[in-house]
This record gives structure tokens, sequence and C-alpha cells, in this order.
């Protein structure tokens, strides 16, 4: 007798399984569930319909059932929920949502791919008609007609992830004032603080109003509007709200069932993506996956990977033994023109994760162009490296800017999965002619300024550490242009530009650490040989004042991150 | 005393070298020779201001003497010509171009950066007032000049690597008439012949000529005009003529002072970049390097390898040993919207390294979008991806196509560096979101495609072999539909719409292999499943009927290539 696999959802992970396993093996028989509407829909493309940059809502229905039918035999059932897994027996009870039928199912092997829901805390008034989550189709549908009926205005956003920015670019390119409520000091948590300032700053300057740090209390319903009134009590008047603070993984069924599953609902699944039963797999947001950088278990719900994960699983059933490696979380989201792009690990997780877990590392900043600056429409790219110390092992890297970000990130992502260190992000060889890079490409330049540090040829600062210096023991140097200083310098800086310091050396105390710093921190490198090989302590301050006058952005004071 | 390094030309590698080595220590005394007027200009820039992309000329002259003499306390000196090398007493002698003065310069160290020359064979004509080549500032300006005071309308362009088909978009942008004479039967010989077609017909279709496999025979003058005048007997009315055949290095300073070169006239080095000569260096255009995946010895003269190779020379004089551990041969080119970039080796030097060599390979293609085909703007990347047998050790890789071109080749080029197979193609975990890649990206497709292959799931067939088929043997099978085939299909193949296969597998003769394709080889890959599946002996033809039909432009008959 044929095997006979079953799939319980129809999305991302469970259709790439299907589809895999069709092309593995013709004889399979195979059951895809899903209690919605809608198979194998394009979840991410979701916002973009809201803001009507993508105009046909069809273009978002990747498959149909009858699509899969006849492409790949596959038996789909749609509006079919299933409602408990018998693991002794290897069979389901499978509820028909339309009908309300209940029916039983057998299988071989089981693949769960249930994902995940947005996340609705018990705040008052959460259940207003106004306020929308967005994760399918029938949200998003919920969200147009809304929109369609009534005269909206001012919307609020409730989480600052990927799916709340990506809402906040297409409400704002609607026409629509746009609040950001977001409980953390920073949207896109993926990135680390100081880098998602020049997020809040573009984002600011766009007209998107964000308020950070602050969570809401309530949600109160007047004349039609929704009053959302936060923890230090502001009040946003809007006319529709978006729910995007957090996913819950859909892992009732397999707990139910008596699976494994970790502190946060995720199911736990071995190298083969196997649960904790011999015939069931798991797959997409609902399992726990290994960081592939740091080791420690953690959840990503990300596409990608649940694509992938879906099609290794196939291999496995079907046969050819294939191991998941885990997930480095390699992500993009457009805002606007900026992306903001990111892989591996970033800060506040190795300062979660603390020193005790044994882990040194250091961060670099840079700000290249994305290609040659003489090029007419060169854009800036903002840059973070993460290595570790002392084997310069890479880490993470984090860009946020213009075209190419999402190449740099992406040839870093690669780098990572081979164990790179800093000395080959160096080495490497990438495309350059004008239009699309430097000689020495972005990338390169993180890994010459990394090895620099690595070496011990460069001492570096951090943005953090310069008000906490004692300006007894340190100067601080400032080696731009007078004219570069009316923009904006770090309090307490001297100023002399580099092409003259080789002069002025003597206006410097040798027995002081010269802190030295440009706009972005290749003329302060210059100037920190120099002084250097005069007998002078420097220390370059990475990023330069951009990278410092960003961090500081709208912040009163003190900047109190990171703590470590 | 301090160490005194002399350095001879002060374009990219030397400039990178004088800039580092002063970054390492403040100390040595360095002093740049320059035969021509202008160091580190923008060479790739050069035919962009010619088109009048980049507007200011001054935006190309990236340092001048004066401010690499006040940031870095360099010694350049332009007009400067070193005209020989005393290498037993360290010493070169220099001539002064203006005044004619000769004068000695002694050394510790010596670098060697005098880079390569445009190739100008001794064709009847070739002095002519209007054929120009294009490699310096010098160059630009004359053929500005003469743009500006001439009636120009007919370009002919000699060569199409590279700088031909920059300087043919950029002569088109102008409103000019391009003709592109060839001798190989392909521009951009970076490429396969296969993949140039996309090129051809890019090219093609935005009015430029195109004269392949043929080459100049003469030029001749007649009435302020040049008509070129083929090996095959074409003669092309010419107002301006640009000689972009091909380079030597130039490298006579090198062999009068006894360095050891290679038989094209490249300076031998080790890898630390060190010349015959313990004290002498060489980088840049001028010498031999390794390739980086097939091993062997070559001359790749790009930007970015020689940037890098004076940065590790600095290095390694400053006392920080560093190998330079070849070249990979990582490009790319623009052609109006069109992006044409490579990496590793191509399929013509494996054929003509030949198997003797002891490598065995596999091509496939595939024809991706660059993001997510639901939302607006997608491009198609059309991609080649070369990996040795059986190892699968990825050797190249080839992309044609919209935005996110480069994006791919550069993540390839740096697996390439680690040492990838197709396998970690595969599980390269990189960025997505709807505008800027699919949940599977292409490399990620093309490491699926190849380890299909590789793990013997897929046996292929390429275009070229289609043509030799025995249609006893062989039935060629058309899965797509009716209506695809009407813009065109391979000679005698029948048609079965993949959907429709499983319903009409008994049209089909077992006895006969089954050549199954598709538009661009994911629907014939279903159609193979269920082909093989059922008894059937099927090979699926990889990149389709686009690589197939492509291959096909403008040949007429059969193509012959590959020669192997």
């Amino acid at each position: 007798m044929n095997k006979k696999v079953l799939i319980v959802g129809g999305v991302a992970g469970g259709a790439s399984a299907a589809a895999r396993l069709r092309r593995l093996d013709e004889n399979i028989e195979i059951i895809l569930f899903e209690r919605g509407q809608y198979i194998s829909f394009a979840n991410c493309g979701l916002p973009y319909h809201i803001g009507e940059v993508i105009k046909k809502r069809e273009k978002l229905l990747l498959q149909t059932p009858e699509a899969m039918k006849k492409r790949f035999n596959i038996d789909v059932r749609v509006h079919n929920e299933v409602i408990s897994i018998d693991k002794e027996n290897k069979k389901v009870s499978v509820k028909n949502t339309i009908t309300g039928d209940i029916y039983d199912e057998s299988y071989d092997e089981l693949i769960l791919s249930t994902g995940s829901s947005p996340q609705r805390p018990a705040i008052p008034g959460i259940n207003g008609e106004n306020i929308f989550t967005i994760w399918n189709i029938p949200d998003m549908d919920d969200i147009k007609d809304y929109l369609s009926k009534e005269n909206i205005k001012e919307v609020s956003i409730v989480g600052g992830g990927f799916i709340g920015v990506e809402m906040a670019e297409n409400f704002c390119e609607l026409g629509l004032d746009v609040h950001i409520i977001q409980r953390p000091n920073q949207v896109m948590p993926t990135v680390d603080f100081e880098m998602a300032q020049f997020l809040h700053q573009y984002m600011e300057d766009k007209g998107i109003k964000l308020i950070l740090e602050d969570g809401v209390k309530e949600f109160r319903s007047e004349g039609g509007k929704t009053i959302v009134i936060t923890n230090k009590g502001r009040e946003i008047v809007s006319d529709l709200v978006i729910l995007s603070i957090g996913i819950k993984a859909n892992s009732q069924l397999a707990k139910d069932a008596g699976l494994e599953l970790n502190d946060r609902g995720g199911i736990i699944v071995n190298e083969y993506l196997k649960t904790s039963d011999p015939h069931i797999y798991a797959v997409g947001d609902v399992i726990q996956v290994k960081d592939f950088v740091n080791g420690v278990n953690t959840m990503v719900p990300l596409a990608g990977p649940a694509n992938k994960q879906g099609r290794i699983v196939a291999n496995n059933i079907a046969g050819y033994r294939e191991e998941y490696k885990g997930t480095q979380g390699t992500s993009v989201a457009k805002i606007f023109d900026m992306t903001i792009s990111s892989t591996g690990t970033n800060e506040k997780t190795l300062m979660k994760l603390g020193k005790s877990y044994g882990r040194d590392y250091q961060s670099i900043y840079l700000h290249p162009v994305n290609h040659a600056g003489y090029y007419p429409g060169s854009q800036v790219i903002h840059m973070k490296l993460i290595y570790e110390l002392p084997t310069g092992r890479v880490l993470g890297a984090q860009g946020i800017g213009g075209a190419g970000t999402d190449k740099r990130i992406d040839v870093i992502a690669t780098a990572i999965r081979f164990g790179a260190t800093v000395e080959s992000l160096k080495e490497l060889e990438l495309a350059y002619a004008p239009p699309y890079s430097s000689a020495k490409d972005p990338v390169n330049m993180a890994g010459f300024i990394a090895t620099n540090h690595l070496s011990g040829n460069m001492d570096v600062i951090q943005y953090y550490e310069i008000e906490e210096l004692n300006l007894n023991e340190y100067t601080i140097l400032d080696v731009r242009t007078p004219v570069e200083r009316n923009f904006g310098f770090i309090p307490n800086s001297i100023n002399i530009a580099v092409d003259q310091l080789r002069d002025r050396l003597d206006e410097l105390d040798k027995a002081k650490t010269i802190v030295v710093y440009c706009a972005v921190g290749v003329r302060s490198w210059t100037a920190y040989n120099v002084l250097k090989h005069n007998g002078f302590s420097p220390r370059n301050l990475t990023g330069g004042y951009t990278t410092y006058s960003t961090a500081y952005y709208n912040q009163e004071g003190k900047i109190d991150y990171p703590k470590n």
C-alpha cells in the first residue's frame, strides 16, 4: 500500500512540503488540511495590497486547491481543521468548519505546519470593531473593507516590528496619519537600538508619529473611533487600529497530542524536524529552532526558513535524509526608500545571553555608499558588524540604507553560513563596476575595519562610552573640517582637521588618551595612526559622529543602552 | 634610518598600497611615481563621463598629489616615469617627462603597479586621427573633445568586452549609432555564449549593431571618416572608432630588470605578491595571479583585486604577513537596464582546460524573477550555475537580467570563496521580503536544481544536445500550455500540458527516452517526476525553452558551441 502523509496547514512550510513530496514520490497519498479558506497565500504581501501597491487581490493567492490537485495530485481540504491527533493509532480527527462534520483520517507520517497567530493581549477594549490584526487574507479583506466604508484619517499601529513598519508605510502611502505605539525603545527589534535610530529619524521625517517606550493601557470606543490610551497617559484618537504586537505559536493541537513543547509553546523538533513522536514532523513558525550563530534554542517566524523546512521534511519522509542546520534570522523590510536588513545575532541578544554564556564580542560601524561615489545616485548604507573575540568569527550584521543594503547583508549572511571570520570578509571578491559597488565593497570595508581592530592595530571606542569619559584623562579630538562642526559635534571635543594634524601635534597632551572621531571613522583612522606613531594613545570612535549623533537622536541626555 | 618604499604607478593598486602603508607606519618614506598627470583616477568611470552620466570631469579625479601629501604625507611625483630598476643596488632611474631630467632614487622596497595598456595591433590605418582607445583621463578628454568638435553620428567599437559594451551604452545614450565589431561569436567573454545571447538580443533591441565573428582588416581614412573594413568584407563608415580589443601588461620595466615574467608578459609573484626579487613587489593588471577556482595561473585585470593586492603588499612590507589567495574573476557590467555579472570559472574555460585537467562539471540554468512575482516590478534574472562532478563544488555562476542580478552573483561569489557545494547554496538563509526576493531566493533555487541533479534524482539534458537527438530513441515533450507554443517550440516536440500529463501517459512511448521541457524548467521538473515514477526514462531540459531559444537567437541552424 502507498504511504499516506497528512499535512496540517496549507501555507508556506505545509505547501512547500506537499509539492516537494509529490515531486519525490508520485505514489504517496498526500492530504493537506487548511482550516482557513486559502492555501499558499502571500502572507508577506498583505500590507502591500492594503496600500494598493499590489493592485489585484488575486495576485496574493499563489495556489488554489484545484491547481494543487491538477499539478501535484494533492488532496487539498480547505475549511478542514485538524482538531486532534491520536498518535498511538496514527490518525487525526478533522472538523469540516462549514458543515461541522467531524471525521478521522489515518496517516503514516504527519506534518504539522500550523503556524502562528497574532497576539491579542487582554487589554480593555481590544475587541473593538475597528481594531484589526493582519495575518491572513480575511484580515486583509476586513481592513480593506473598513477603509473603503469609513472615512479613515488616523491610524494607530500597536507594535513596530516588520508588520507594523510595513503597514505604516502602506497607510502613509494612502495618505493617512500614522502612529506607531511600541513598548520597547525602538521599532524593528531585529536591529539594535542605535541602528533603529536611523529608521526612527527617517520615519518621523516621513510624518509617521512614533510613540516609543509606551504600551497600550486601554482602547476606548467613542463615536465610531477608538481612543488608544497608553500607559504614559497619551490618548490617540484613531479611526482604525492595527495590532501587530507579536505572535504565538499555534501549538495547541501538538500540546493536546502530548508532543514536547518549549516554554514559549514551540514544538520541539530534532535536526530532521521530527517532533517527539517518530511519525510527526513539524515546520515553520510553530517550531523551536536552533539559533545558527549562538547555538541556543529560539523561535524565528520567517517565511524563508519555513519554506526550506517544508522541503527538508519532505526529503526526510521520502527517504532523502537531510538536516535542518538552524536559523540565522536573516531578514529585510522596506519602508519607503529605506531598506532595513540584518542577519545573525544582534548585540541585544548577546547582552541578554551575557558573557557568562562565554562569548565576548565587538561591534564596529561604517557608513559607506552603495556604489562609486562619482557615479550618480549613490546612497548611504549604515552598517554594523558584530564579531566574536578573539576569534573574529562573524556573528551578525545590520544594514539600514538605500539600494544595495540587502545585497551586503545577503553576502554577510552567506559568509556567516560558512563560519566566516572578519579576515575572510576583507578577502571576498565581489562584483564591481561604478553603478554597483566600489573597488572595495562595503563588505570588504567592514572586514578591513574589523581586522584593524582585531589585529590590535586599532583601539575602538563605542558611541555610548563617550559621555562617561573623564576629561582629565581623555581628549576628544574631532578631525573633521571646521565647516562640518557647524552642523554639530561631540560636547567638549576639540578640533584639528586631519590634514593639519601632523603639524599641530604639540597642541595635544600626550598624558591623555585621545578619542579621535570624524564623520564616519575613515579620516579618524588616518589621524589615529598619525597619533599612534607619534607616541599618543588614541582610540577611534567607531562609526564616527554619524553613529554617535544618530544614537542620540531624540534622546534627552544619557542613552540607557546598551546595558552591559 | 626610516625604511624607504617606492611605488611605480599611482592608480588602483599603487594608490591603495601607499595609503595603507602610511596608515601602518607613519615613518616610512613613501614616494609614488606616476608617469601620467593623474593619480588614483576613476578609470572605471571614464565611459560614463563620455556618456554625460557623470557630468563633472573632476569627479573622476579621486586624489590629487597635494591631497595625498597632506593626508598621507606621501611624496607623489606625477610626470615622473621610472625607466629602469637596478635591483642589485636597490635603486631606480626616473625620468621627469616634463623636463626630461633623469635622476636616481634608492629604495628598501619597491612596488610595481604599472598596470596595463590597451592593445593596438598592427592593423593598417590604426593610427587614424579619429581612432581612440579609452584607458585614462587624457584618452577620455581626447574623445570628449572630438565629440564636441566633430559632427559625430556613427561610432564603431572594436572589441565587445567590458569597456566596449559600456562605451556602446554611453554612445547610444548620446544618440549615436553604434556598431560593435567582435572577433569571437559573443560579446562579454566572461560569460558563456548562450548567456551572452540574452545580451545580444537586448543590445540589438536597443539598436546596437553587433558584428560578431569578424575582425578588422583595415581602417581606411576617407573624408574625415574612417571606414572599418572587416575580414568578412563589411565596410562600416564611422565618424569615430574606439579600440577596446584587449590589453597588455605594462611589464617592460620589470622585464628589463630581469624579473620573472610569464609568457603573456605578466610579472610572476608569490603568495605574498613578491616578485622574483626579494625587495620588489607587484600588484594589479601587470601580475600573474592564481585562478582561485581552477588553481591555474592567469591574469585578471580587475579593479577590486588590484586594490586588495595593494593593501596586502603594504601589509607585507609593514610586517603584517598576508597572503593573496587568488582571483576568482567576479565582475559586473551594466548596459542600460540590464546587468551582466559572473564569478568563478565559465564553461569555456573549463572546456579549454579540458577533462584531462581532471575536472568534470555540470551546468544548469534557471530564470527566476528577482523578487516576489506578486510585488510590482519583478524582473527576470537568467542564471547559469556550474559545479564540479561528483563533488558538487560550485565552480562558477553567471547572471544576466534586471535588478538584483549583481546580488545573486555576489552571494555565489562569497559561497565560492568558502568552497561551497551546491548543497550549501540551497541552505543559504537570505533576506526575504516581497520587494527583495522570494522565500526561496534564486540562489536557493539554483542549489535545489543542482542538488536534484547531483543526487541522481534529475537527469539533465543541455540545449545543445537537442538537435542531435535521434527521434527513434527520444520523444521531445513540451509540457507548456498550447498557447505558449504559439510563440515557438522545439522542432519535433509534442505537447501535453503538465496538468494533463497524468491522464495522458498512454500517449507516450515507454521505449523512448522522454526529453521534457517547459518555459524555464520548473513545470518540466514536475512532469519529469510524474514520468519517472510511472516507469518512463525522462531527461529535463535545463533552462527550458528560454535557454534553448535564446541560444539559437540569430543562429542559422546548428550552434557550433560548446565544442567538447
